[in-house]
């Protein structure tokens, strides 16, 4: 017997599975990506503090050292814009948490251009670091310091 | 009026505050230590991902996108032992896990050697995946894998 009830049921039934598969596969994807992201800042963090320290004299100046924190930084730093593709605003899964605040992706423009000083001042501070004096390293660190608070200020949830 | 067991007092809290603040200390060391270890593995899952896709076919292969990310890895690898220094065998604060096995301590020579080769084969990735043939590059992202199984078989924590 055709019934048409059951037939519109399947499909109806189908179309949510279909929907529910890609929005379970969108919410992996998007823990993932706030992982990503988190782990590229971990990596900038870990080289920018003991620069940091050694910047303001709580530890021994060493320059290939620095040298070596430098040049981390500033390969990571393009690394990051991935970690904040569209769709990855918000933490689907319980235990993930995002301090990205969501104008990033509606000021993304401005958002990529703040990323993109980053990226230029930690490439100089990179260069500087192998060949300028003290003074032009940490004149070079401040001013990379101030590209990562310029854009934590406007798109970091405050801790 | 003097008071030798009040001295005696103030001269036990005194050591034992210098004792909690030295291990606090520590623990966060730890815990900060744990989480660059899992950052620098997550930057390097990130783009092992999508290389192992475009060599099983899930993904359409692109060799220059298939070379940035085999680029990246090998940057990533060298990097990844500073993550596991002594000291960082155990989290401490609650919500810090590690999947890493004690015995990465205690056979720390062994792992080094597994972690080198790791170092060594993704550096020859990189280098053979910018000029060699497809069926190199799928060779050599086996032999890479290998030594990521090979490590993890012995030192990670099965999930």
């Amino acid at each position: 017997m055709e019934n048409p009830m059951r037939k519109i049921l399947f499909l109806v039934s189908a179309a949510l599975s279909t929907l529910l598969a890609v929005s379970a596969n969108a919410q992996v994807k998007s823990d993932k990506v706030i992982e990503y992201r988190q782990s590229v800042m971990t990596v900038v963090g870990w080289n920018f503090g003991p620069m940091g320290a050694m910047m303001k004299g709580e530890k021994p100046y060493d320059k290939d050292v620095f040298a070596r924190h430098a040049a981390i930084v500033a390969y990571m730093a393009p690394l990051a814009i991935e970690g904040f593709a569209p769709g990855s605003e918000k933490a689907t899964e319980v235990g993930v948490e995002t301090a990205a605040k969501p104008e990033i992706w509606t000021k993304m423009d401005d958002f990529k251009t703040k990323m993109e000083k980053f990226n230029t001042e930690s490439g100089k501070l990179a260069a500087i670091a192998k060949t300028g004096t003290f003074d032009e390293i940490k004149k070079q660190f401040g001013t990379t310091g101030g590209t990562c608070k310029n854009c934590h200020d406007d798109y970091r949830v405050k801790k």
